[in-house]
């Protein structure tokens, strides 16, 4: 574990609004879901990009290896269309699958709608960073974000990121006893 | 999105089958649930082949480029055995896998059977085709298409296929509001 | 389907219980379950190895090509942390992956902690054997074969395996009415 402050990036991934020919409400929606749901220290690093595999995956590599990030978020990309390359990236520069994310978040998705089956988000490593591809629209980031996150401070203890600590009232991390940290 | 009407393309694979030792009837369900449950027009194309892996992966490949299907449906040859190959020859060629499909298909047919989890289905998108492996069983074809058809006609939308209609009686295709297309 | 009995390997994946430094509690967990679980005839083999991903690879082999072993059942290693190769070794040496065990251990023990999505076990075919990543809690182990079992013995019958008999006060396989040997 390290004493380091959490640092998160956030990459909204769309053509259209890293045109600017749209406003992004994605991105806006992580930053504030998580500025509501932490109490530890943290840093966020926004950025906006289009659905280009290339750029997706220098990005993502950039965030990990050059800006040291803990937790990576991902906003868009992972339908079934041409230009749905957000997967594609993610998986290209991870070194490990973790099936379980993917799974629990169409499930998550899937008491609100039925075609939550058509997403393709991923969660992976790479290095010490934990990467989620989260759903395109605000609802479904929070909806997605207000029970997924439950599993994330423990798994960013596993791979040596910092102890994170959240507001119980949006989200209580879980941890095993052992890993608790005594105040 | 294209004005041309449906084309599905269904495949049973089953050495027995194909081979006139047993009388296909999984196909027949396949078409049989299609024609109660479309309301828009659509067209079929109906194959039976052994479990060969290049003969499948031939068929898909013909069924997709050249007949140009907008959805292809197999039954068969999902399990662990040894001549269950249905899910290698559909990844082979797959340009996207939709892990929801298998999901959801497994989570269904858990319902009914707890060795649901031993069928190895898989929902893939090639150009622009949905391609998903049912389960070999007139039941458990049924029980499947009755929950998961709900998801498809929006997966079709977004690979720029024919809009399609459903039968409310037998499933309910769900869209977001803005994809809806009024009459 | 084969007349000898069935072949169970157990492999503990901890670098510290390989060493001494710690007791296995795991193996032994495994062990005691299938004591009670299994009515037909049973044997078994035994190991504990570190998490070293080539170690791991020549294990599983050696347990399914030379023992030959009808079902390989391993505990730890499957998380997210460096030292955790469980699964990537598995995945080598697979001839087909199982999705439907991974997700259904997942979503057993979801039931019990959240962090459940952080493991990636799997559950593959590899030859005539079924080889499973079960947790590696003891109190896991026990929670997923509970349910988990029930799909075994048919799996097991599909690769041409012993036919598997339990006692239902533990778990009760679930075999289709065909599959079902009269006594």
């Amino acid at each position: 574990m390290t004493d380091e402050s959490l640092k998160v990036g956030i990459v909204t991934i769309s053509d259209r609004a890293s045109k600017g020919e749209y406003e992004d409400k994605s991105g806006p929606a992580i930053l504030d879901w998580l500025s509501q749901a932490l109490v530890s220290e943290w840093k966020s690093n926004v950025k906006v990009i289009p659905d280009e595999q290339d750029q997706i995956e220098a990005e993502l590599k950039a965030l990990v290896d050059d800006e040291r990030c803990h937790l990576v978020l991902t906003t868009g990309g992972t339908g079934p269309a041409k230009r749905d390359v957000t997967p594609e990236a993610t998986l290209a520069i991870a070194d490990k699958v973790m099936d379980g994310f993917g799974e629990r978040m169409r499930s998550i998705s899937l008491k609100y709608v039925p075609t939550a089956i058509l997403s393709r988000q991923l969660g992976v490593i790479r290095k010490n960073c934990l990467i989620i591809n989260l759903p395109g629209q605000p609802k479904a980031i929070k909806e997605t974000l207000d029970e997924l996150f439950e599993a994330i401070p423990y798994c960013i203890d596993l791979i040596d990121g910092p102890y994170i600590e959240t507001n119980e009232s949006i989200v209580k991390a879980f941890r095993p006893k052992s890993a608790i940290r005594k105040k």
